[in-house]
């Protein structure tokens, strides 16, 4: 293992021992064995649709984006995922079914994998990985909940000032396109909401 | 206990175990003493916003349906959770935070509650038990994805088609204007949809 690979299970070491810093030497020892660490281009596939998706991704440094198709073949984008963040398409991970999603790099990226074989077997030996699992997927469950209820109750406007109150970071690392694509709105609406908001900006 | 309940509990032992046919007697004895049985009369709310939703619901019959308020004060429907479905905040319920939803029944309904205390107990003792969790959380979570990828992908009538062609029963249940609150469209767009289909069905 080279020093990179090794500064890297560090990090991921300490970001998981935040949530259960009762861990022993040897329990962690044994994560580490089944993470795999992985460099990833920009423009990478890490799924594609079609196939099933064989593992929980965690996201050291970069960005991924996870997007659909329409049945026109335009995309629309599901999920932004930045540094320190999870990404897997849940449904096609537990139930070994054909994923409707793809999980691409923005940027390039170094991630950690956890196969769906190897997490079975660590929590199993490691019952408190279930409560770390549990509480990062009823995290993400909120943070969609609240996408819902502004896509059913929101106007493009109020759609977009909420993004970028909660994701000013990766608003600028993203193409407005993908923005768009993320908040369903068409390319021309959100121009013309950036340009009136600079305008009242100014004024 | 009178023999209405037995009935009901044995209904629920029997979906338990479609999901955990290993279960031994006394692990299902444990699970019968940690569940309530509760009759919920018709719109009784279940979780108030502002409060922590405490419990996981289990819908034996009935229907209930989850709901936020917007910023103007008008209701959103969330979720429809009809017989042999799970309802729970899971952002409220996992991480003790006060709820942003509502849970009311739409229908007068029988319903099964796990506590969070009970069920973090449970889960200690049946690790089974975290396995079916998971499986419920992901299979909402294939579901939650496949509305906002309508939500940011369809028209409001490709999204209500999908919506009859996916929950034929629960459309004959539920007031128009809930669907139409569930599509985020207004009536009166549902209404002339509507009309429009009946119409082409029957020239």
């Amino acid at each position: 293992m080279n020093i990179s690979s090794l500064i890297m299970f560090d990090e991921f070491e300490r970001y998981i021992r935040q949530y259960e810093p009762g861990l022993t030497r040897e329990q962690m020892q044994l994560i580490r064995s089944k993470s795999v660490l992985k460099k990833v281009r920009r423009r990478q596939v890490l799924l594609h649709e079609g196939e099933v998706c064989q593992h929980k991704i965690f996201v050291l440094r970069g960005l991924l984006r996870t997007y659909g198709t329409a049945n026109d073949g335009s995309e629309y984008v599901m999920k932004f995922t930045p540094e320190y963040e999870w990404i897997t398409d849940p449904d096609s991970y537990f139930n070994r079914t054909p994923s409707e999603l793809n999980i691409d790099a923005i940027e390039a990226s170094d991630v950690v994998l956890w196969s769906h074989d190897d997490f079975e077997a660590l929590r199993t030996v490691i019952p408190e990985i279930n409560t770390l699992s549990e509480k990062l997927i009823t995290q993400n469950m909120g943070v969609t909940q609240k996408r819902i209820l502004l896509n059913i109750s929101a106007n493009a406007e109020e759609k977009y000032q909420y993004f970028i109150a909660t994701y000013p970071d990766i608003l600028r690392r993203v193409p407005l396109h993908m923005v768009a694509s993320y908040l369903g709105v068409s390319r021309e609406t959100l121009t013309r909401i950036r340009q009136g908001q600079a305008v009242a900006a100014k004024s």
